[in-house]
């Protein structure tokens, strides 16, 4: 049996090492948004100035770090799209590589504090260089071990050419580093430059070409269909992997914002005895906008992660196009800790109150649209990458669409109220977060009543 | 097919919300180490003192909710076990219940801050209930449409008496915590006891029957085969999500690490300026035993994950005792970061810092323990729960003792080599860790080599 023949040849499912890896990555590629929260703003500053000043070096930093991560994380799923068994020495090599990747966002941080400073790139380019050299390794590795390889690749005759060309792209990114690094030593501001292109290079040529072939309307396809490693927008995603990584941020969002809760509210005995008179209720009152701010901010993650989980349910085959734009997605599902620093930071009714709203609803609303973007483009290309029922006409079409616009409406309504009502408050808006659940459930009926009534 | 047959009924299967449900519970279990890995210790002052300081309120909410949370996260996995399909109503009502989840860490936060005060107590035993009464609408809502139950229930006949059976255990602890509740306004000591007897009532009772039945030899076998809710030791846990659990454990403890890398240790480009004349080389210089620290610990976790991985995947079925167990060394595991924070925090060839390599032993020596207990009680019953290979006399029985052993042996010399030398630093212990993945290797090797020599 299957499981005989794992335990003979020492070889293992890799469904684990997958689901293990993608639960680091996405915790370490999230987590950096708490020295973003962290930072104290003054009250008497506004609010304008210390988030132009956040924005310089930390969200620069946070923004930096998730995207370099989740260009490492698409590289590991291109490997192991390549690599479907594994043995006790890829897991090993496969943990060296982690490593690795939870060190990028620290190499972040000294080039953010020390942008003359050559120290953090160099460090940068070595890690890359590292997880190259690895990745490479584990390639030859399995490429001498053939039954650990994807069946397409095991049955076929040229091996060889498919050894080659994937160590060619793998070794791409790291020759690159390479080069920056050298630079580095001549004119550091080339070096920056040369990194942003290495990083954003597939991105870009992949924006382009999708947009090319949209405007032309003629889509490049592959000649070969079994070619891995083709950037193009098309090519396949592991759909469980895009979910499980998506899961790993929306959960360690959620749980970000009660470890807040747990180490700033809860209030020093000496101070409950002495200036509430040894009442711990009163005491806990002043924290009252605080725990309205955590639980509508959990609902709003939450809710957000219903919507992912329901388009996802229906979406039969991930492509990169797809994952580039969830990516966009999450980043913003990431920022909403700071936006729960913010609304409840400043006091009521003042000027930087309604902007922290503002902030807010600007980072639900791009949260939500790029959810939306992902259904409009699998909707391109429908017969490959949606289920019947949620495609043009289906019986789901309808209320999909209703789910999927429900966030980025009402930001988008919130947003334009602050600028007209004066009076709107943090606890309103937190208040209006709450009650979104149960406009899942009005919706739905609606939607029931509405394809009732056209019968 | 049985895509269609989900999408008319409205149903889903119920697989990535239970895999958020663990990311959550684990990360919420897990990251309540944070605010005691961030009490500042003073140099001057004796470890043991500060230890026993934190030992008090902070290490004792740490593992509280540790075990409040994986009870918690038990009672999801039963009913879930019986309700294998979900629909948009029981995401919502699950989210509900995850929000009461994930704000259990708060009110122990309270409870330790103000023990005398019951209004910590009241929270808790406020939140239990509240979750009870959602449980309950579950499980009625599930037996309202049948075709979302387990396929033995729904195929059963009396679906009554397991509404009736279910619904009675799901009560029990919510109703305990109403008592606990009335009972804290007339002697509040006693609802502190109520409370840990219901908590660990389960734990307790499940190690009695397992003491007894071992030593009179006489297995309490269940009459009927399809009953759930048994809280016998030998009731199955579903495997998928006991891994996926400590899957998230893992991956935010080797995430916490660097968290503090990332906020602690990039120096202020003023203090660089005027201590290192502007050299940051110098300045990071400074961080050395940090960053030997965080890939020692690093190292660790990984290792200790690895372990677990190769452990369970010769694990066919998981029993409740065994995910006690596991429950007991994950605690331990999340206690890595203190002792990454203890063993860089004092300075070389001091007291402080041979105890703190001790501290870190201990937790290692334990969450490995652990882990060899899981196996020695899966050899117990091994026709049921391993896999023909790891049994006595299996072809990978010997490998497997010894990786299971290597950690828990490494921990326990470390700690007598501290005993003897006064030499023995914080520097060495880390690259010891770091050490380890090749002593993986060289077992490896060595059991080949004694096998092949056997023969």
């Amino acid at each position: 049996s299957e499981s005989d023949r794992e335990a003979h040849s020492g070889t293992q499912s890799s469904h684990r090492l997958l689901a293990y890896s993608d639960a680091l990555i996405s915790i370490i590629a999230t987590v950096m948004i708490l020295p973003v929260a962290h930072t104290k703003m003054e009250n008497n500053e506004e609010l304008r100035e210390s988030v132009q000043l956040l924005l310089t070096t930390k969200i620069a930093v946070y923004l930096m770090t998730f995207l370099i991560v989740t260009v490492a994380w698409a590289a590991h799923i291109r490997l192991f799209q390549v690599i479907v068994r594994i043995d006790d020495c890829l897991a090993l090599l496969n943990l060296a590589c982690m490593m690795l990747i939870t060190f990028l966002p620290y190499t972040f941080s000294l080039m953010a504090a020390f942008p003359e400073n050559i120290l953090g790139l160099l460090l940068f380019c070595g890690c890359v260089m590292v997880m190259g050299v690895i990745q490479s390794v584990i390639v030859l590795y399995a490429f001498s071990r053939p039954f650990l390889l994807n069946e397409q690749i095991q049955i076929s005759e040229n091996q060889n050419f498919y050894k080659h060309h994937i160590l060619k792209v793998i070794m791409r990114v790291p020759l690159m580093c390479f080069f920056a690094s050298i630079f580095s030593f001549i004119f550091f501001q080339l070096s920056y430059v040369l990194l942003a292109v290495v990083i954003f290079l597939p991105y870009i040529s992949q924006s382009l070409k999708w947009c090319r072939s949209k405007a032309i309307g003629q889509v490049p396809e592959s000649p070969d269909s079994t070619l891995f490693y083709t950037y193009l927008p098309n090519e396949p995603l592991s759909k469980d992997r895009v979910e499980a990584f998506s899961d790993g941020v929306y959960a360690i969002v959620a749980t970000l914002l009660i470890l807040d809760i747990c180490e700033d509210n809860v209030p020093d005995p000496i101070v409950v005895q002495k200036q509430f008179g040894g009442s711990l209720i009163a005491a806990l009152q002043v924290y009252g906008p605080e725990y309205l701010a955590y639980f509508g901010s959990f609902a709003t993650v939450g809710l957000l992660w219903f919507v992912h989980h329901s388009l996802f349910l229906h979406v039969t085959k991930t492509t990169r196009f797809m994952g580039l734009l969830n990516t966009f997605s999450l980043a913003f599902v990431g920022g909403l800790p700071l936006a729960y620093q913010l609304t409840h930071e400043f006091p009521a009714d003042s000027r930087n109150e309604l902007e922290a709203i503002q902030i807010s609803c600007v980072i639900i609303f791009f949260a939500g649209i790029f959810q939306l973007t992902i259904w409009v483009v699998a909707l391109y290309n429908e017969r490959e990458t949606l289920h019947p029922y949620v495609r043009y006409g289906g019986c789901e079409h309808i209320f999909m669409l209703a789910k999927l616009s429900l966030y980025p409406c009402v930001a988008l309504g919130t947003f334009f109220l602050t600028c007209i009502l004066s009076k709107f408050s943090a606890a309103i808006f937190h208040l209006m977060e709450i009650t979104v659940p149960f406009a899942f459930i009005v919706l739905r009926l609606l939607v029931r009543v509405g394809r009732a009534s056209l019968r």
